[in-house]
C-alpha cells in the first residue's frame, strides 16, 4: 500500500490511550476497503490522534490499535460522523465479532534494531 | 493451528490490562514458532492471565495483545525465566523493531453478529 518500511508506532511519553481493535471479518468485504482507507486518512485530522498499527492474519483474526492523547481525542473519533456511518456498516456487514478495548497507557518501550 | 472458531478475547470487567507488542520480525525465524507455542502455554499458568490476541500480516506488522487482571499478573510473566530467554533471544535474532504499551483497559465493548 506504501513505499515506506514497515515499522509499528513508537512508543510516545506516557500517559496516552491505546484504543485495542480485535475483529473477525464476514465474507462480505464490499466496500470495506475504501471504507477503511478513507478512515485512515480522516482520523489524522482529530487533534491528540498518535497512530495506528494494524495486522491481518489471512483467514484469521485482525487487530487495529489506535494511539491517542486523551480521551476527548477518542471522544471526537468515536463521534465523527463518517466513522459512525462506517460503524454501523461494521456492525451490517463486515464483522463477525469485534472487541474494543479503551486502555491509558501507564508504560511503554521501543527496541530498534542497530547492527547492520 | 487448531480447529475450533476463530474469536478474539471478549471483553472483560474493567479494570485490566492489555500489553500491546507490536512488532516487525527480521527473516531470521529459527526457533521462533517453537518458542511462540511453549510461551502460549507457559503464560495460561500466570495468575490473573484473561487471554491473548495474535494477528501477522504477511510481510508486515505483528501485534499480540496480552490480557491480565493486574500489574501484579504482568510483572511474573515478564519475570518468568523461559520467557526472559524468549526475550533475548528476539532482541538478538528475530525482531527488526518492536514496541510494547502496557496499558490500563478502562472501557471494553463485544460485538457478536447473532442473525445466521
Amino acid at each position: 500500500m506504501s513505499d515506506h518500511p514497515i515499522a509499528p508506532v513508537a512508543a510516545h511519553e506516557p500517559p496516552y490511550y491505546a484504543v485495542v481493535f480485535t475483529s473477525v471479518h464476514t465474507e462480505v468485504d464490499s466496500g470495506y476497503g475504501e471504507t477503511s482507507e478513507r478512515l485512515e486518512e480522516l482520523v489524522k485530522d482529530v487533534p491528540g490522534y498518535l497512530g495506528m498499527d494494524h495486522a491481518r492474519t489471512p483467514g484469521g483474526l485482525s487487530i487495529t490499535v489506535g494511539y491517542f492523547r486523551d480521551l476527548a481525542a477518542i471522544e471526537e473519533w468515536r463521534s465523527d460522523p463518517e466513522h459512525r456511518a462506517a460503524q454501523r456498516n461494521g456492525r451490517a456487514h463486515w464483522y463477525e465479532t469485534y472487541t474494543l478495548h479503551v486502555a491509558k497507557v501507564e508504560r511503554s518501550h521501543t527496541f530498534q534494531r542497530t547492527e547492520n
